[in-house]
């Protein structure tokens, strides 16, 4: 049983995962640039779902159709997540005591900062020597279950890059930002991608990828 | 019978329609940043369908599947193509002496020109006054078949920003171009859009959207 090393992430119609205004300095502002209503159309699904309903203690009740399955699905085979330093920020401030991950987390940064043990199993190390590093020590923590690169799209450009990702998929949303964090900028274009499945459901289509062949010289 | 506005595009995983280095400049250098191998990736499911090979006349034979079918009901769907002026020189230097359209196709140009009959039925009508006065003249030519807009990206993007746009199919194709011409850049944030269906076929998946709500005031 090897770990797969995989990313999952809601996408807009023109390839952002968030859009313009959504950052730490605008975070008591959600009127700036609308970027609450924006990144609520982008994961309005979610938040609908029995699943993510309990695991972030959103209350009662949700959806438990084919949606559902896909995040519980993921919630599952991730043993490990990684992230980049401006997620865990976003997380840090936004996310319940009981942070909804219940695995170890590898955050990237130049922060040398003890481990951070949250309610629930979720525990923040906080990683400084660079993303292969971090892929090592999530592969001695995930045992036989997958590393998910949660995130922000440079740390997902940068794995998937390297040749680190072997899955993705994407939730591509029915919304337009116009500006934003693009999910992919700069990709090296010898990476071969293969459909795995492609999934319409009410609001949004879920398409699962795998990568079929990655030349690690660069273009 | 109302004609219906849309455009149909191959798009790569990072949302470009043509990759970097691809124009007419560079036509005769097909090794100039791989531009041709890399389109071939984009645009290798069309090439094999049956449909398009006739259309084309590139010879007997081609896959009859549901890809060809998706091309056929596009062509015979659309009474009249709407294009840029770099689409077209393109055109004009590669398509065969019968153009595949066999309908009016207007072309959006400064240049004043008369219209140009090609041998199966294209007559390039040369549009001096902006993508309103092309898109009144497409409907009295159209009858009640539908209006595509054929490209480049810049002109889909100014006809879904103004509002035109009904309906739209991305065939999603497994690839990476890292540059070149985005399909969706700068979009009008207020334009909402629906899926109406997603197929995975064998190399790409194909979504088709249909626009639902665009408020005329700027974002």
């Amino acid at each position: 049983m090897t770990s797969k090393v995989f990313f999952d992430v809601a996408g807009s119609l023109d390839g952002f995962v968030a859009p313009e205004g959504m950052d730490l300095t605008h975070a008591d502002d959600p009127e700036f640039k609308q970027w609450l209503s924006q990144w609520t159309k982008l994961q309005s699904w979610v938040f609908k779902q029995k699943f993510f309903r309990e695991n972030l203690k959103l209350g009662e009740g949700g959806e438990t159709g084919y949606d559902n399955h896909l995040l519980e699905e993921t919630f599952r085979r991730t043993g490990v997540s990684i992230m980049g330093k401006r997620m865990f920020d976003g997380g840090e401030r936004f996310w319940p005591e009981e942070a909804p991950f219940h695995t170890p987390v590898f955050v990237l940064t130049h922060q040398v900062r003890k481990p951070w043990v949250r309610p629930g199993g979720t525990t923040f190390y906080f990683v400084n020597d660079g993303i292969e590093s971090a892929i090592a020590r999530a592969r001695e923590a995930a045992g036989s279950r997958d590393i998910r690169i949660a995130g922000g799209a440079n740390v997902i450009q940068q794995y998937l890059n390297a040749g680190y990702i072997e899955e993705f998929t994407i939730h591509y949303s029915p919304v337009f930002f116009g500006e934003g964090v693009p999910l992919f900028s700069g990709m090296n274009r010898n990476i071969e991608v293969r459909v795995k499945e492609a999934v319409p459901s009410k609001e949004v289509t879920h398409i699962s990828y795998e990568v079929t062949f990655h030349r690690t010289d660069s273009p």
